[in-house]
């Protein structure tokens, strides 16, 4: 099987190009200087994101299949928390020179599963391909707000109910049990192990949640303590969460905590990469079935968040410290 | 001074992002999930490149202020070369969590520079700061054709001009140069050293190619040979160019070269990162002053470029091979 270096940058790219899903938003694809890209609204919403070998993700515990989809994942999430619908992408890869053009072609089926599965009516439409040390994917995700106002982080109202669409704590579940290297848990568990690897945030439910006029949402990347308090200070008001809400979470993660000595309790409430929407709605909206209620929004306190009216550390992921 | 590990991503990010220019474009600026950016005519551009440390840049070699005006110069180049407007970019960086604040405040100086001097409409409207072993900067860039049809690189006719706007080979002298590790002549060509450290793509004659009917256009990133070819094979004909007409680009190179015992015409040929823009034009188009004709296009012949009518051979910087 060659390496990209013996194939060279244009032959990897045109075996990987050939793999990748198509959009009817790209005027022009992969190949040129850029893509062109139709913004029917005269506006489009962008967000960039990267995934860093050793820091994201390690290449024995993720296939390359897994990292292109998770790649799509993470910053589809990103276009749907602004209550837009995901049209397009661009993918910046870096890898070694050693790498072989199956991997290569691997990960670009992880891209175009992701799209498939998460984000239909995008795809990929350009990228750029470099060697280097240490793998590197770096995305741009764009997306159609469909001629609605943008739901920011800032807009929640003292008042309005807190919700989340999407799972709480099973990333991280699934990453606590890899560290482990407890091959009993890893496989009794392996769909919490699946879900760290390739997220399924609810990407829909985006634009369902501005329809249904969310005042606030955000992607719970970091975990919900620190993802919470980002809205919290954004919108001036303090997020008061309800532990009884939390318990269906809680209670679908308890055996395989039990199984390596952890918290699930810690994972729902600090675990990173669920990419689920966290929402903040009017207290008489009604919420798309997919959005469970776990708290409210309430006048500013001293603290971001509090926890049944106890202040909660902000726990969670910094990409720089972590 | 502190690092970005002790600081944190957040209280990083917040210094970075307040030394940054805005845009009008940029409805809603950084610190959302997404940016939300204008697109008046329905469209947007969109390119994206990657700079990795030892294969792009040396630390040694480039300042974080170089680095972070280099970024913006090979990107909007990708936007112009469309012939659309700079509109909009963001910026994924990754550095050692050891990196000062201070570099990062000087890398945001770089960015702002950047687009100030190069593309004073566009700015950068949202960002990723992660931490991994090498530096890795990671950009896409938006534009907006205002109207126009894209300038492909497969538009090119039998019987159109070919014409340079910008340098040939230079930014690969200041390369070579540096390479050299010859100080006296790093000092006497710094003018050459600090054009591959900060690019000066000529960024509004993109537009003003577009306007003048350009068939085709690409920005020289590779090298004239590798990337003419490009244009060739895109547009199924032969680029057909005049050693006489490069004369004046290898002029200016000699007597750097001299020192260090290069050939000008080699960096001419065959240099990277000089950023400039080909274009082919129909024969009776009145070119925008600063485009320079070196060659006609030609029936395809069984080769992509000739120089003299003699088959040349495709030089250039590959990216995962070099």
């Amino acid at each position: 099987m060659p390496t990209i270096a013996e194939l060279g940058e244009n032959e990897s790219l045109r075996r990987t190009i050939a793999r990748l899903s198509t959009t009817n938003s790209a005027l022009v694809g992969p190949g040129d200087d850029s893509a062109v890209v139709a913004a029917p609204d005269g506006r489009f919403t962008v967000t960039t994101d990267t995934m860093v070998e050793g820091h994201d993700f390690r290449l024995d515990w993720s296939s390359a299949f897994d990292l292109g989809f998770k790649a799509i994942a993470s910053n589809v999430a990103d276009v749907a928390a602004m209550g837009a619908l995901p049209t397009s992408l661009v993918v910046a890869l870096i890898c070694r020179p050693d790498t072989e053009i199956s991997w290569l072609e691997a990960f670009a089926d992880g891209l175009r599963a992701g799209c498939e599965q998460l984000a239909p009516l995008a795809a990929v439409v350009g990228g750029d391909l470099a060697t280097g040390p240490t793998t590197v994917v770096a995305v741009t995700a764009h997306g159609d707000l469909e001629g609605r106002a943008p739901v920011l982080r800032s807009g929640a109202q003292v008042g309005d109910v807190v919700a989340v669409a999407g799972t709480l704590g099973k990333a991280a579940a699934g990453l606590a049990l890899l560290q482990s290297g407890n091959r009993d848990a890893i496989s009794s568990y392996d769909e919490l192990v699946d879900f760290q690897r390739r997220p399924q945030p609810p990407i829909a439910s985006g634009v369902a949640a501005a329809l249904a006029g969310a005042t606030a949402m955000l992607d719970l990347s970091d975990g919900l303590s620190r993802d919470a308090a980002r809205v919290a200070k954004a919108s001036s008001v303090t997020i008061s969460l309800n532990r009884r809400d939390l318990q269906g979470f809680e209670a679908m993660l308890e055996e395989a905590a039990r199984a390596i000595s952890a918290n699930a309790f810690d994972w729902v409430l600090d675990g990173g990469e669920d990419h689920s929407l966290f929402a903040t709605f009017p207290a008489g909206a009604t919420l798309p079935r997919e959005f469970k209620v776990i708290g409210e929004v309430i006048k500013r306190t001293n603290h971001d968040v509090l926890l049944d009216m106890a202040p909660v550390v902000e726990g969670g992921w910094d990409s720089v410290r972590d």
